[in-house]
C-alpha cells in the first residue's frame, strides 16, 4: 500500500509532503483509498462532508467498530501523520482476514477530510461537520490564502458543497472509533514500548501578553531611567519553562512582536505569546497562573505595563475509559506487549468525535519525536506491531 | 529667536519635529539661519556641503573660534536636540556684544546640514563631507526610502551638488569647535547640574546573534527533547542588563526576529541584535565578551547552535583634553556653577571633527531624559545657564 502513497504530494526538494485538502495530491490520495476499499470488496462511500469510508458488514446493523485517521498533511508534513492510521487500518483487516475471524459487528475504515487544517486555517473540519461541532454557516467562511472558499474549493474538487451538514446517522451507526496515529512525540521512545494506548487529549490554549515600557535611545538612557519591555518578557520566558517543568507540562514562547524593533531603540511594547499545555487543567491552571503572576512581578520591577489576553482555549479531552480499559486489557492479555497510557497535547479527529461516540487512539512510537516534518518516522517494525496491536483490537471489540 | 523657529516643521498631531535634510522645513529652518545672520551682521555663507556659517571677524585670519549644531530633526523629534545649540550660538554673541567684549580671533556659528541622517540613513552627513570622513562617491549613492539620492535632493533645495566633498581649507580655519547640546541622558538631572561638559563619545556597536534550535510542535515536543531558541535568548537579555550594570555600561536588545514565529511551533531561529555602548573600549569589551560568554553557555545548555557577528563598531571618540581642561576652568573660574564631566552614547557633529581640529561640547540639562521625541525637554533656566556657560567659555577662548 505505501508503495503506491507515498509518492503523493512529496516535494521533492524538502522531502516533505504537501496534501493540502481538496487540492491535487489530496484527490489522489482519495483516489488511492477508494482503490484500497474495493481492490478488498468494501463497500465504499464518500458522506456529504466529504470524509471516505469502506465498510466491511452492513452499514445500517449499527455498533460498528470503525478505524481509519487522515490523508491530508501540512506543507511539508512527514510520511506518517495520519496515513500510518489508514493503511494500518486497511493491514488489520488484511491480517483479520488471514486469522479468519468472524465479526459479529459491522467494520469500516475512514479517511476524515482536512484534519490538519493547513489550507482553510480550521483543523479537523470533515469530522468537525459531521458531529455538528462546525456549522455550515461557519464552514461557508473558511477561506484559504488565495482567496478560495472552502465551497468552491470542494466544488472544484468535485464535492458537492450543498451536502454539507451535521451527519448524526452516520454518527449513530458507529458503536466505537479507534484511531491509530503516529506519535508526536517521544514518550513511547523512552519507555521502550512500540505501542501506547491514548488516554486524554491535553487542555490547552494561547495567552498574548503585551509588555508595554517607553522607547527610548538605546545609547543614552541610563539603565535605572529604563522601561524597557524585552527585559519582563525574558524573565516570563524562563519562567514559563520553569513551571512547565514543575508541572509536567508544555509552555513556549514561539512568537513574539516587537515595536519599534529598532537596533539602537529600546521597545516600546513586546509582545509575546504562550502556548501552554498540561495533562490535567488543575496542572495547566497551575502553569499559567505561574507564568502570569511572574510576568506581573517583573513587569512592575521595571516599570513595565502588561495585559494578558487569553487568545483561545480548548479543554480537555478524556477518552471513554471503558473502551480504553477494553484495550488495555485485550492488549495486555493477548500479546506480549507492554501497553502504556499517554497523553498527547495535539488535536485529532478522535477528539472531536469522543464528545459523541465512544472513542479511543492507539499510538506508534516515533523515535525522533519530531512532528509536522519529513523527520517524522516510524520503523518498519513498529509499524507492524501497531497493525498487530490495532487487529487485535478489532478482533476484541467486534468478532462473533 | 525659538518664536520663528519653533513653529517649522512641527507636526499638529505628534508635536514633534519633521525636519528631515533637504526638504521645505529644513530649507525653512536653513532661512532662518541665514536671517539671524544677517540680523546681526555676521558674515552669511554656506559651504560646498552645505553647512551654514555666520562670521564675526575675518574668516581667514584663522584659528577661529567656531560654535554650533544643527537644525535637522529625526522623525518626530524634540525641540531642542540641534537647534538648542544654534539659539544658544546666537545668544550667546549677543551676550558677549553686551558685555562689550572685543576678540583677538574671528568667531562664528555653524549649522551642519544632515546630522540626524533620517533621511538617507547615514549621521553626520555635513561634516562627514568636510572632514573627509564620507567620499563624494559615498555621498553619492545614499539614496532616502522614496528613492530620492542625495545629489538630487541637494539639487532639488538649490544646493549644487557637484560642488560636494572634502574641505580642509574651511577645517583649517578652525582653531577650537565648541557644540552645545541638550543632554540625552539623565546624567545632570542626577547630579544637580544645568551644564556639563562633555568627556567623551562612548564607543559604541552592535552585534547580531543568531541563535538556531530546533522547530517542533509546541504541543507534543517534551521539554527535555527541545533545542528551543528563544530560551538562550532571554537568558542573554538578562545576561546583557547584568552586564551592563556591572560595567556602568548599556547593553539594549531592541530588535528580534524569530523563525516560524508560529505560536504552536518551537522556534528554529531566534536573531537577536545586542547595542553596547560604555565609557571606554575596556568596559565595552568587557561587557560584550560577558554577554557573548553567557549566550553560548545558554545555547550550548540548550543544544542551540550560535553565531554572533559584529555588524558595527565606532571607536571611542575622546573630546581635546586641554580644550576640555580650559572649558572647565573657565566655567569653574568664572562661575558658580559645578560643572560635571561626562560621557555620552550618543553621536555628534563634533565627533566627527574631533578628529581634525580641537573639539569640546557642552551638555544642558534634559530632565526628562528622553531623546529623539517630544518629551524631550530643557527648562528656560537651564537654557539661559547653558548660554551663559558658551558665553564664558567663547570669551574666554576669544577675547582679545
Amino acid at each position: 500500500m505505501w508503495t503506491d502513497l507515498l509518492p503523493i504530494g512529496r516535494h521533492p526538494d524538502s522531502g516533505g509532503y504537501r496534501r493540502s485538502a481538496w487540492t491535487g495530491p489530496d484527490a489522489e490520495c482519495r483516489a488511492w483509498f477508494r482503490e484500497q476499499a474495493e481492490r478488498r470488496g468494501l463497500a465504499y462511500e464518500t458522506d456529504r462532508n466529504g470524509n471516505q469510508w469502506a465498510w466491511l458488514g452492513d452499514p445500517a446493523a449499527g455498533d460498528a467498530v470503525v478505524t481509519g485517521s487522515h490523508l491530508d498533511s501540512v506543507p511539508d508534513g512527514g510520511a506518517f501523520d495520519g496515513p500510518l492510521g489508514v493503511v494500518s487500518a486497511f493491514a488489520a483487516l488484511d491480517e483479520l482476514r488471514g486469522r479468519g475471524v468472524q465479526f459479529g459487528r459491522p467494520l469500516a475504515v475512514v479517511n476524515f477530510g482536512d484534519e490538519e487544517g493547513a489550507r482553510f486555517g480550521l483543523a479537523c473540519v470533515g469530522s468537525r461537520l459531521t458531529a455538528g461541532a462546525l456549522t455550515v454557516e461557519q464552514a461557508h467562511r473558511l477561506t484559504d490564502a488565495d482567496g478560495v472558499t472552502l465551497p468552491r474549493a470542494m466544488a472544484a474538487a468535485g464535492h458537492d458543497p450543498d451536502a454539507i451538514g451535521p451527519d448524526p446517522e452516520r454518527l449513530a451507526r458507529i458503536g466505537a472509533f479507534v484511531e491509530l496515529h503516529v506519535e508526536q512525540g517521544r514518550a513511547l521512545d523512552l519507555s521502550g514500548d512500540p505501542v501506547g494506548i491514548a488516554s486524554a487529549i491535553w487542555p490547552h490554549g494561547r495567552w498574548r501578553l503585551d509588555f508595554r515600557g517607553e522607547a527610548n535611545h538605546a545609547g543614552t538612557t541610563r539603565l535605572a531611567d529604563r522601561r524597557d519591555p524585552m527585559l519582563p518578557y525574558a524573565e516570563t520566558v524562563l519562567a514559563a519553562r520553569r513551571e512547565a517543568r514543575l508541572a509536567g507540562a508544555v509552555a513556549t514562547f514561539g512568537k513574539i512582536a516587537v515595536e519599534p524593533n529598532g537596533v539602537n531603540a529600546i521597545p516600546s511594547l513586546v509582545r509575546g505569546w504562550l502556548d501552554a499545555r498540561a495533562a490535567d487543567q488543575t496542572a495547566l491552571d497551575t502553569v499559567v497562573t505561574g507564568v502570569e503572576k511572574a510576568a506581573r512581578e517583573h513587569a512592575a520591577a521595571h516599570g513595565v505595563d502588561l495585559d494578558v489576553v487569553r487568545e483561545s482555549f480548548t479543554p480537555v479531552v478524556e477518552f471513554d475509559h471503558a473502551l480504553r480499559d477494553e484495550l488495555a486489557r485485550i492488549l495486555g492479555t493477548d500479546t506480549e506487549l507492554k501497553v502504556p497510557v499517554l497523553g498527547t497535547g495535539a488535536g485529532h479527529d478522535a477528539g472531536i468525535l469522543s464528545g459523541r461516540v465512544p472513542t479511543a487512539m492507539l499510538f506508534v512510537r516515533n523515535p525522533t519525536g519530531v512532528s509536522h516534518s519529513p523527520a517524522e518516522f516510524a520503523a518498519e517494525d513498529d509499524c507492524a506491531a501497531g497493525v498487530t496491536a490495532l487487529a487485535d483490537v478489532l478482533e476484541g471489540l467486534a468478532r462473533r
